[in-house]
């Protein structure tokens, strides 16, 4: 990596860091310089434009998410083993890691409603994830772990919502029982798919 | 209601259709002064400081959801009848009711990071409404519709997720088939709560 590829990881590091505590629209990069201690112009060279900042922070956060939570989870066996390895790494991802919470949970609330490229961005990749869990569902009943009437979608959009719900649990509520639940709620969800 | 009381709450209305849409930190005085086309100075009459204008917004949303979700759902039998009413009045809410869906999970994800008096309603209220989950839940056991062995507070963990994944899957991806996921959902946690 070139020192100046070197230096644009290190301003999209600090504005994730940014963008998950304030969000992505009110992320400047007037705000970013100040954060970084680097002149306007300075950023202006690496991104020219808002737009283009935060379309890059969601592509940044989509490469740590897939270094950090996916890959990994490929090298644990297909099936159960797999989906309990996606399960850890995912709650690591959705509160420790970053210290505003999920940038997807705070990106998907902002652009809901803001029609435009960021926001088909960001739904194409929430629906490849989705898509992800309800592959590694399909396994789980290819390897006889789980029963064929399960609906891997359906179980996609249960495992979201048990992560969903323990980030809010964990983050505005601060419930100390958050991590408690949700990995009761994902062992239910476990239990009730098995053969 | 005086006329200053009917202005005051048509204000409200549609301070929350904004909030809904754009978020409760991006609401100002001056925005919802050309919503409404009256003047700056006319607002400030009605809300002095932009803190006041938020916390009105999130008192009236709560108002609203109290009776629109609640109140109509005691009506129902205690136990899986009053939960059903609640699941479906809740549903409502989360999506059709509000052009920019509910305004407790924009707030949510706006304020878990920002400390003050807005977070900590927020949170209250937010903890209020599990409880209220909870406690339906134990009339359900009670009413011998649920096993005993039932946890209320993890069915209310559980129950506030699909109803997230829900809004997520209608609100980001427009997804068609998501009122039938979380209606599965629903009827996958019933059938595991039941007698």
């Amino acid at each position: 990596m070139s020192k100046s590829e070197q230096t644009h990881e290190a301003i999209l590091d600090e504005a994730t860091r940014l963008a998950s505590r304030i969000g992505l629209e009110a992320l400047s990069i007037g705000e970013l310089a100040r954060a970084l201690g680097m002149s306007k112009s300075g950023l202006f060279a690496h991104f020219g434009a808002k737009e283009v900042l935060q379309r890059e922070v969601l592509e940044h956060v989509a490469g740590v998410f897939i270094a950090e939570v996916i890959r990994p989870a490929l090298r644990a066996p297909r099936g159960e083993p797999r989906l309990r390895l996606v399960f850890e790494n995912w709650l690591r991802w959705s509160t420790a890691r970053h210290e505003g919470g999920c940038p997807f949970v705070q990106a998907s609330v902002e652009y809901d409603d803001r029609p435009g490229p960021l926001r088909d961005y960001l739904a194409g990749e929430q629906t490849r994830w989705l898509d992800f869990l309800a592959e590694a569902t399909e396994l789980a009943i290819a390897a006889g772990h789980f029963r064929a009437a399960v609906d891997p979608q359906q179980f996609a959009f249960e495992l979201n919502g048990l992560m969903l719900s323990y980030h809010h649990a964990a983050r505005l509520l601060r419930d100390p029982g958050a991590e408690i639940r949700v990995r009761t709620a994902f062992e239910n969800l476990l239990t009730r798919s098995r053969r």
